[in-house]
């Protein structure tokens, strides 16, 4: 178990009120030792600042959330949404993490297939770049209830297959258990995903759900299979840190140390 | 177009607050020829009543929402909800529809493969009673977003391969645009479906979402390539009613004709 914990990333979005520093300080005072910063975040910081920071602390950095939102209705937004993820990249390499999360954005308008065909236009046009950096390029397929506004790739299978048009160094997956687990061959699909899968998310899937965006909940309070869906994960051949992402109203209207500590106990338990 | 809305249904949790007779009423004073009943609000009026009532004003019956909820933790629980199901069958031949739609359920714990195999289960112990009676069984694919709480039946292929555990005549599909649309490869598992599609259902999906369950909108309001989905179902072979099925609470504080004006008209220019 001690080897498990030593695995726990804080997601910094699950202690979204707090400032980058104040969640480094976090991980320091309850003894976690890697976080998942946001790029928002990073901002409000500065970079320069942020990398210090999280450098000071001793604290290693499981990956950057996030690039992407690739589709736009013109070549000239297009354009600029490569622009800013080639900024990521740069972001993420300052930061000291090997891993650019890619959220791939939803449709310019209702026109779906071609807004995966952006998406897979926007990696390519960034992947020399991340691979130049030393970052590795997470696809991360989004809960079909985000299909219409964050992101057009959903099922596993579906970023697979757009990550293996790239080297298997350059191109894989994000897991999120969240948006993963109700898929009926998703073990399958991670078997198939082995040596390409980059980061693995948890959180929970309670009933009535709290809300879409903020939905999520504290590991074991839902109906997640998590700890089968980490080994499934191992036996993929991921070993690397393990983020808790939780976007949830209630959690972030707690106290940092109080969410930190139920985030342990719950990791542990449930994971 | 005159024989497009010719197919137009009423489903009637579109029209929620109303009794069956007030949404048989308003299907006749609009000129909607077909009606898909609930059992909840048959039950409220009485089959019997029910029956009578749509026989009197010549509508047809596009299918009855519905059975399923097989997956229970106990044996005898799970024989309550298949007797249920027979109810369910008996109820649908007398209200003079071939169809029974199927939403399979949730699990009754996280052991969602369990649940699966509940609910082929629940779908074998119905069949020959669906076929003497003269009822398809029309297993609906729920949008993933309820998997925790309706149906742990997600995609159509997932249903697809339930469904062919039993003859062609006898189960299929009941593919509802809301629930499929975000699938990168539903259209090839659309035509995979050739011959098994006994119900096709609309309405869209509105950005930001208004609810959860209560969460569709009127046919254009919405992102889902409605036309392309009924192009593709009448490929495989669906000539059948298309119901407009749409929970969504501020149409249901509408009166029943505006809502069933605004419905002829976006189902004609959309679907």
């Amino acid at each position: 178990m001690e080897d498990l914990l030593a695995r726990l990333s804080l997601n910094q979005i699950t202690l979204n009120k707090f400032s980058l520093k104040d969640c480094v300080e976090a991980c320091v005072r309850n003894n976690v030792g890697w976080i998942g910063p946001w790029r928002n975040k990073v901002a409000e910081t500065g970079l320069a600042e942020s990398a210090r920071i999280i450098r000071d602390s001793g604290l290693r950095v499981s990956g950057l959330c996030r690039g992407g939102y690739f589709p736009a209705p013109t070549a000239q937004l297009r354009a600029a949404q490569i622009a800013d993820n080639l900024r990521a990249i740069d972001e993420a390499a300052t930061l000291g993490t090997s891993t650019l999360v890619l959220v791939c954005g939803p449709a310019p308008d209702r026109d779906i297939d071609a807004a995966r065909g952006m998406v897979a236009d926007g990696v390519a046009a960034i992947v020399d770049h991340a691979h130049a950096a030393g970052i590795k390029l997470a696809i991360e397929p989004l809960h079909p209830m985000f299909a219409a506004d964050r992101s057009v790739i959903c099922l596993t299978d579906e970023a697979l297959t757009l990550a293996q048009k790239f080297a298997a160094d350059d191109v894989g997956l994000a897991l999120d258990a969240f948006h993963i687990w109700w898929d009926a061959t998703i073990y399958e699909k991670i078997r198939l995903s082995a040596g390409r899968i980059f980061a693995f998310h948890v959180s929970d899937w309670s009933v009535p759900l709290p809300g879409i965006f903020a939905g999520r909940s504290m590991m074991g309070s839902g109906v997640i299979e998590l700890r089968r869906l980490r080994h499934a994960v191992e036996a993929a051949g991921y070993h690397g840190p393990i983020e808790v992402e939780i976007m949830n109203e209630s959690i972030w209207n707690r106290p940092a140390d109080d969410v930190m500590q139920e985030m342990k106990r719950t990791f542990a338990e449930n994971v």
